[in-house]
């Protein structure tokens, strides 16, 4: 059987939540770097698998081509249902799904680097002026999500309950590609807790992007 | 037994989606408009709610509260499958999320209302600047999408085949957004031959916008 195929950046956070994803369900993959700052995802080749020019794509042993990290996290969960990603319950699930969605689309969309260069491109909007978006969209989600973690008995050593979640997945890759912007995390404790828990599991450090073959941490 | 609530907005696309699906599923609700343009999301009752002053919000008749759109729908299809909003083989269901998740973490958040209001604000960017950049962003993720829909052999009548999906749910509601800056849809004969398939049918009828009781079509 052919490996699992991804294609993906090391400092991309949606690359980064697929990682974490087959790394909890133990499955291994071959490591395709595309260097988004070189072009890497808009090489023909790499149209063809994702015509969106966008990062990751999982290819599956069977040749299937899979995109959206949310849409393959739900399918690594389903053809392979242990350590589970979601509760078992219905209001638990959407839960979970719901926190993920606030990171996945809420925020990430807005600061990711195709809409920072936009800004830059448009409006000639200065590394000052793009933190400073940066900054703002991430207090926009982060705010009500530590309320949200705060108030809910839900809530354990995780977003949900002691163990990690999709949610988890999603709220760890993030924090971890705001650090470049230096966030003041000073009115997340719960958020900065969970995190933090998150980066002991072995998952987390090695799908870390510091710790993949494209690397550069220069 | 309560009644399902829906807080919600006639124009908001990610409103319309619930809609949808609840229409789909046969499911009442109570309609509980809050008005985006007036500042309806951020009424201190409605913050309690949903911090994130963001709708659409679901109230459960046993008092659960659900925020996220498609965490939302995959709810609903959890506790109520029939009939389905997604396909019953794990490819099928990667499929169907991966193309409704091009619409609900690419294209939408970079073109929602408090994403235009800030490009105003920061930038001071006329109306034509924002049709511009909402055009831009509809074409980005449009055109990979019509790619998708004419290389596979699972489209069908809809995105997934003969029966509406998730997909046809998220891609609906977003053309009709998109009607209010005119995008030129030539490019996009399959998106828009399953848009029109979809609008004759009685659950995306029920939910239009301009069905909704809060539509304001002036």
């Amino acid at each position: 059987m052919l490996p699992i195929v991804l294609h993906n950046y090391f400092r991309s956070s949606t690359s980064y939540r697929v990682r974490i994803a087959l790394e909890m369900k133990d499955l291994s993959f071959t490591y395709v770097a595309r260097h988004l700052r070189k072009g890497g995802q808009r090489a023909p080749e790499y149209l063809t698998l994702n015509p969106q020019g966008l990062v990751p794509t999982m290819i599956w042993p069977d040749g299937t081509v899979l995109n959206q990290s949310l849409a393959i996290i739900e399918f690594l969960e389903e053809i392979r249902p242990t350590p589970p990603l979601l509760p078992s319950d219905p209001f638990g699930r959407a839960r979970v799904r719901s926190l993920a969605q606030m990171i996945a689309c809420d925020l990430h969309p807005v600061n990711n680097l195709r809409v920072l260069d936009a800004l830059r491109t448009r409006y000639n909007e200065n590394e000052e002026g793009i933190s400073d978006w940066f900054h703002g969209w991430t207090h926009a989600t982060f705010t009500p999500m530590e309320h949200l973690l705060f108030q809910s008995p839900d809530t354990g050593r995780f977003c949900h309950g002691d163990q990690p979640s999709l949610a988890d997945i999603c709220l760890t890759a993030q924090v971890v590609n705001n650090e470049r912007y230096e966030i003041d995390m000073t009115n997340y404790p719960i958020i900065k807790r969970i995190v933090a828990e998150c980066l002991t599991l072995p998952a987390f450090i090695n799908a870390h992007p510091d710790r993949q073959p494209d690397a550069d941490l220069s």
